[in-house]
């Protein structure tokens, strides 16, 4: 619904503005004037005939056609005003900043359905209500200040459901020199909700103008299908986006749910979608600034960072926290590293970090920079650390600095953490148009969050061609058993799928349970037919390797309430494994695998994707697991094939593509030896 | 070698003062005159007649007595000057701010071991070289700015190895209003080092006067055990206490190590160290900052946070990052939260987070403090994020946060997050004494770690007497060995421990072998004695339950090169366990324990205490495990009990503390079915 007079309207009305800068109206109608929009605006005053110097209607019907309309008046005016904007003056946009409506209570969310009803037969954008409007190149429709730093090519694009949280993020961001190319703030966000945005930024993205960097604040994800698609889509196009998920903890969704409104999506789909999609997970407004300072510089395209500093203890936790977070600080040694010496002052040091000590001149750091872009070619980023003891001045330090920032090809990123000493220094850096980083080591975990948050991954080409029909008609059948699916529609699904499953047989009598194991040998393991939870009751019997333990256990077994047959089955040994899919309301299938018993149940060793898996994300999730080595195979244990184990967790993953009336799923044990992989149990719900 | 000269001189005499202020000499100078020293202040300048207003001494011998020498000369010239102001002058205490020292190369090694060997001589203290001086009450003898504010009962006692470090700390403290009570530089710290001034704020605690809060950065822990013994007991006294250990990955090591010379010292030891002492480690100044800022409130007894904001967002945030953290948002019902709800406006929310909206007033922040202070018994704090959108002043509401919180019991943190729009009232509030988070999710994070790190633990006492006579016997007895003890030495501990073991004999002959095996029953162990790593050459055979077997193996293992013999062993059954020692260089024994196999190979799940070992330290360590509920008994297997297992863990503790040349123990595995745990197999090596 977002349209062109939403974001850059020839015209704006301000309804309700007033000549107190102290009230929303005011302050709102002012950001407008001071911003220099350029279209016309216009003002309506129930009772002032001027306010900030611009004629004021006292009515709507006064009013010449107008784009946009800005409502800063009670909430419960608001849906007539828009009735009559929409319907007599041709506006196609609405920034309704008032508060009082769903947040407040039942009355309210009722103003804001008819609301949102009257915009929609309009055709017309609603942004709003609660929230504190929209910044952009074209006009400053907000009623808070600051306005940041606006730099349409290189600022962030923001979007926030909260308005607070983005008046105190471009705060927190300006402190450090943080530019934005947009805030869009949604509020309660029932017709254009923060994902709305970011389809928008994708749809509308250009190459050559566009902001590259989007910030996202989330405290509901209501439509997950379309923030992955487009996030995934603009990161292909070489975007970068961060975004926070609050409400992640059941205190917290608790409270966010008070806030806005929000439903409570688990932390583990957030996790999985924004990992598909490539966008970099934050839990503050300090790591989605750090994130973003990071975004602002070039991209790193390798591990390997030179630490450049005067100060060591800096250069030592910065190290740290590169090497912890997966990043390399090399060695740097042999012929180049004794050039590089001979430009610097004795008992300096170029080992890496290079330490070119208090005494180091501007001169030394852009020989030293040059080195590194130019000399050393496995060096893939430099970090350089460069304070103030408060003797002197740095601003030729910084001046070099800024010029080898311009001109260097490898990425360079500053810490310059004298925030007193070199305070007017600092200030004349960030005029320059970069972002600092007061903290080396917060620097150092950011960088190590975004080079390691994959891009997106591409869905994989379906290779299989699956037997729907035949699943569907054994679900057909099955729609009567409390939504589990029967042993044998269970098989089907196996066998149409061509997971191979432990060879078993169903029995009825001590007789067929006696031919039954001839037919499949000793040891052989026998499952009860007919209770949900087998081993609860004591149906699940292992190891089993002579006829009188056999029919030991098929007796016992019979005389469980509602058993209603055996099923004999092939005991198989190997690595136990675990698939399983769950669907999170409104949201998704979560695919989890990881091995089985202790693993899943006391370690929660488990990797999550959300689906479709595509083969590569299957891989990389399998090899983020604790237990990895074991599925390598680790002292003289065989491990399983990794290729064949992708290949079953991608024939599930394609299955509740199919057939997404699945809701649960589990494959629990399946064992692994080698390249033989074999599912002994399956369990299945569908709704 | 910390002296009251050193501390609260009557004189100080600058050696190399200037008049030039870029000057280190200059600026130290300028520091201690403006810092308002009250003693004599002597300057010692070879060209000119006066420096700062002060009367300029041309020669050493010229001057009067003077306690405290600080020197900002080339180092080369420190020895003479130390000696001749320590033999006549009487001069106990000198801070070497000069570089050049064993930082730069083996001549300024040279220089310090002279003067370290002068200043012992003449017991003096000296601190430095490549330092920035020392900040305390008594005088400001640094040579950099800024100078933080000082609060001597209030602020925090900084003591740090890295000058730069100190002042980068400083000038980010000072943001959030971190005042300070004392700033020790020790630079080299060759004679005094950071653990010195530890053990100096412990000697001279006093509980009425003394600052509770301690910062520390370390690049090097030199003596560990000193600096246990001493935050272990200003803890007690009720201090607080947060450091930085540097170096913690190799690399960042290797940076340390050309800082400073630090040697390494591994991050498991440091945590172990950390842990038994109360310290909160930190791994950033941001991080260091926080817990400084939380230190500088009423402390947490307990777990339950109201959360009171204006600012939805930030509220969820902080309450995921509480909940996350393990702290508490509890939900507020019933009749106190219908009684505060009548004081707030419409759609203000109670139940935790306590949103009393964007239009909240001064006076309702007022009262819900109260209820929470007065009404609400299981609330144990309060944080109070409170921003401003830039519509109004918002003075009046800072000014009741600043009077409840001297006022009430329960300790209060503020957020104040809008940087921008209330930087005048955060003046304001931070004038006041305060300190501010200025990220809700900081102050989490820094809330739970500080909450979660227990108190010192006090030594168990020593139940057993241990025969270490008979110990000690064997150990003679096996030193020629390559450092690894006999299995009957190994056998002889366990005995003396108390600590029960597998059944075992050891064989020659095939006969031999099947006479141990009948006795001690089928099925049984074979291991073959003589190779060290016996089950990479095949010498461990286990599940033997035939004599064929047993003959069979008995050749084979004699076939390998070195085998001398095979011991027979009882094959036990139960949960492996793993409990460990290695010696850390120059910092004391480290005991591990865990679940053996794939626990310690593949999920490294081991949890490490430092020597000697409490009771409540193993279990917690033990009950920190990820694998603990495999201790306590899934599904029907049976854990081992707790008791049991913790009373052997501190035989071992105990056994390193009297024989301490134990410099590797490897008890592994150790097989556990409920009380009945036994050794199988044990590995000892003696420096």
């Amino acid at each position: 619904m977002i349209n062109s007079q939403l974001i850059s309207p020839q015209s704006i009305v301000v309804i309700g503005a007033s000549n107190d800068l102290k009230k929303a109206g005011g302050k709102m109608l002012h950001n407008i004037i001071s911003g220099g929009f350029q279209g016309e605006l216009l003002v309506v005053n129930k009772r002032e005939g001027r306010v900030q110097n611009l004629k004021a209607y006292k009515n709507i019907e006064d009013l010449p056609n107008t784009e946009l309309a800005i409502l800063a008046i009670p909430a419960q005016y608001c849906p007539q005003v828009i009735e009559d904007l929409a319907k007599n003056k041709n506006t196609k946009a609405f920034i309704v900043i008032s508060a009082g409506f769903s947040e407040l209570n039942d009355e309210g969310s009722k103003l804001e359905e008819q609301m949102i009803t009257i915009a929609n037969k309009y055709n017309a954008a609603l942004v709003g209500p609660n929230c504190i409007g929209i910044i952009n190149k074209n006009y400053h429709g907000v009623f808070t200040t600051p306005i940041p730093i606006l730099d349409s090519k290189k600022g962030c694009n923001f979007v926030s459901s909260s308005g607070a949280t983005a008046v105190f993020l471009m705060e927190a961001g300006m402190q450090v020199g943080l530019r934005f190319s947009s805030v869009y703030s949604v509020g309660n966000g029932n017709q254009i909700c923060v994902e709305d945005f970011v389809e928008y930024l994708d749809n509308c993205f250009d190459e050559k103008t566009s902001s590259k960097t989007i910030l996202l604040y989330l405290e509901n994800i209501s439509k997950p299908q379309k923030l992955l698609k487009h996030a995934a889509s603009l990161i292909a196009k070489g975007c970068r986006i961060a975004a926070i998920k609050s409400g992640t903890t059941s205190a917290g969704s608790r409270a966010a749910s008070s806030h806005t409104g929000a439903m409570a999506t688990s932390d583990l789909a957030t996790r999985a979608l924004f990992r598909k999609a490539g966008i970099v997970y934050c839990s503050s407004r300090e790591e989605l600034i750090s994130i973003a300072s990071v975004f602002s510089y070039k991209k790193l395209t390798g591990k390997n960072i030179a630490v450049i500093t005067h100060a060591g203890g800096s250069a030592v936790m910065l190290t740290d926290a590169l090497e912890q977070g997966g990043l390399q600080v090399p060695i740097i040694e042999g012929a180049v590293a004794d050039d590089l010496l001979e430009y610097l002052h004795t008992g300096s040091s170029v080992s890496n970090p290079i330490d070119f000590l208090a005494t180091g001149t501007a001169e030394q750091l852009g020989i030293i920079i040059d080195f590194c872009e130019h000399k050393i070619d496995y060096i893939d980023a430099m970090i350089v650390v460069f304070g103030s003891p408060g003797l002197f001045d740095v601003e030729n330090v910084y001046k070099v600095l800024n010029v080898k920032m311009d001109v260097c090809k490898k990425p360079i990123f500053p810490v310059l953490p004298s925030l007193v000493n070199a305070e007017k220094e600092i200030k004349y850096f960030l005029s320059k148009g970069h972002v600092n980083f007061p903290d080396e080591v917060t620097l150092g975990k950011a960088l190590c969050e975004s080079f390691f948050t994959g891009n997106p991954t591409q869905p994989s080409n379906i290779n299989e061609i699956i037997d729907i029909k035949k699943i569907r008609s054994v679900l057909e059948e099955d729609r009567n058993n409390g939504g589990y699916l029967s042993i044998s529609a269970n098989n089907t699904i196996l066998d149409v799928l061509a997971i191979p499953r432990a060879a078993e047989i169903c029995v009825n009598s001590e007789q067929q349970a006696m031919q039954a194991a001839q037919k499949l040998c000793f040891p052989i393991v026998m499952k009860v037919i007919g209770p949900l939870h087998k081993s609860d009751v004591g149906g699940v019997a292992l190891d089993i390797n002579s006829n009188e333990l056999l029919v030991a256990h098929y007796k016992t077994m019979m005389e469980i309430p509602d058993a209603i047959g055996v099923t004999i089955q092939k005991q198989h040994r190997g690595l136990e494994l675990f698939i399983g899919v769950s669907y999170e309301q409104g949201f998704g299938h979560l695919l989890m695998m990881g091995l089985g018993g202790i693993f899943v149940e006391v370690l929660q060793d488990i990797k999550v994707c959300l689906c479709p898996c595509t083969k590569q994300e299957v891989i990389l999730r399998l090899k983020s697991l604790k237990a990895y080595p074991l599925l390598q195979g680790i002292r003289g244990q065989q491990g399983v094939d990794l290729d064949v184990l992708t290949d079953i967790i991608l024939k599930v993953s394609h299955l509740i593509e199919v057939i997404p009336e699945i809701t649960e799923l589990d494959i629990n044990p399946l064992l692994g030896n080698g390249k033989d992989i074999v599912a002994v149990d399956m369990r299945v719900k569908i709704c």
